[in-house]
């Protein structure tokens, strides 16, 4: 619930601090083209994976869930010139099938899972002001006790959203930028080969949710 | 020269050791379509990586070099089952552009860069044997003295190559599965925002090269 008090092992980007950023629930307004003061977005998330495992199948899985993620100060007030550097500070999500049972994606507690939003280098040609873009690098753990499976990714998995007209992007679709297959180490053996693959990753980011979705605990973060 | 005493604080994948691995150089016979025993592969190689500096502009630097990748024992005799892990135990590659001065690629002695070669999950239709495919997860060094920098990726540079009918896969052509940019930090400031990004990387693997091309502390190694 709070910000990590140990510095986990790998960091993929710039870490952000949570120190006297307020959380953000249903109802925090947001202005397109503006660059936002910090916060603490708790969004609702959903997405569709698949996983390759090598000799058994290949399995596609809705997820839902949320997503706690802490922005830092913007780097300019003008929409074109800001940077946004952000740090996945809390993440669950649920899905299930036949064959891998019920899983539960959660953050990697050894890895600063980080990201950031700015201008890309090839804007989309267009008039207004510039869309931008959302890149974030990702440590999870996907939980599978059907099969007994703790999985982990060692290289990030980094999800990107375009057209990013408003921060948070709520409600943009967003895809994992996975070639052909990122490799899942089993947590328990994590030097040795990979047990399975991530092959596609899609994702929709929500909208803010309600304080109480995150049960009592985060009460005192409520508005 | 030798394997690493000291872990890298970064392990990007499955760790391929060295002890007894023979160094492989010109004149290696390379069998397609059949899973070798292990070596280290002393090949060339050439990239063409584009930089992009915020308010500065964009670079496109032609590189020039070679890498030593360890192979592990394959998991199968049979081409079609055979898994390969790799790891890119050195790396050096040198180019320049006015702008940017002479820049030199170095493996980030913090990282262990890893990669694999496998049948992909969605192999190409075709007659004959599958190709495979591999992939590698990197982080290197761009020193960039001209500019009084030195930077590295935090994110692994995710170099891959299709169509792979024999290995080492020389000759074949590469790719940076690079989505738009990937951040570049300056090795004095890791935890600070990127300075640059790798905007495009597209690489070519060379073939063995002679083993006086490493100086004579290679020459324990030779033939």
């Amino acid at each position: 619930m709070s910000a990590p008090t140990q510095r986990p092992s790998v960091v993929y980007g710039r870490p952000v601090t949570t120190d006297g950023v307020r959380n953000l629930y249903s109802g925090t307004s947001v202005k397109p083209w503006t660059p936002p003061v910090p916060g603490i977005d708790n969004l609702g998330i959903t997405s569709v994976d698949t996983f390759a495992v090598p000799g058994v199948g290949e399995y596609t899985v809705p997820f839902d869930g949320f997503v706690r993620v802490v922005r830092s100060q913007p780097t300019s007030e003008e929409w074109s010139k800001a940077e946004v550097y952000t740090n996945l500070i809390e993440m669950k999500m649920e899905g299930s099938c036949e064959e891998l049972g019920h899983i539960t994606v959660t953050l990697n507690p050894d890895c600063l899972s980080t990201g950031q939003i700015r201008t890309p280098f090839d804007p989309y040609a267009g008039e207004g002001p510039a869309a931008k873009a959302c890149r974030m690098a990702v440590g999870a753990i996907f939980d599978m006790p059907k099969l007994g499976l703790r999985l982990a990714n060692k290289e990030p998995i980094i999800l990107t959203i375009d057209d990013v007209r408003q921060i948070p992007p709520a409600g943009s679709p967003g895809k994992g930028q996975i070639y052909r297959m990122l490799p899942l180490h089993d947590v328990e053996r994590m030097d040795d080969s990979p047990v399975a693959y991530v092959t596609s990753l899609r994702f929709t980011m929500g909208g803010y949710l309600p304080w109480e979705r995150f049960g009592s605990e985060y009460k005192e973060f409520g508005k």
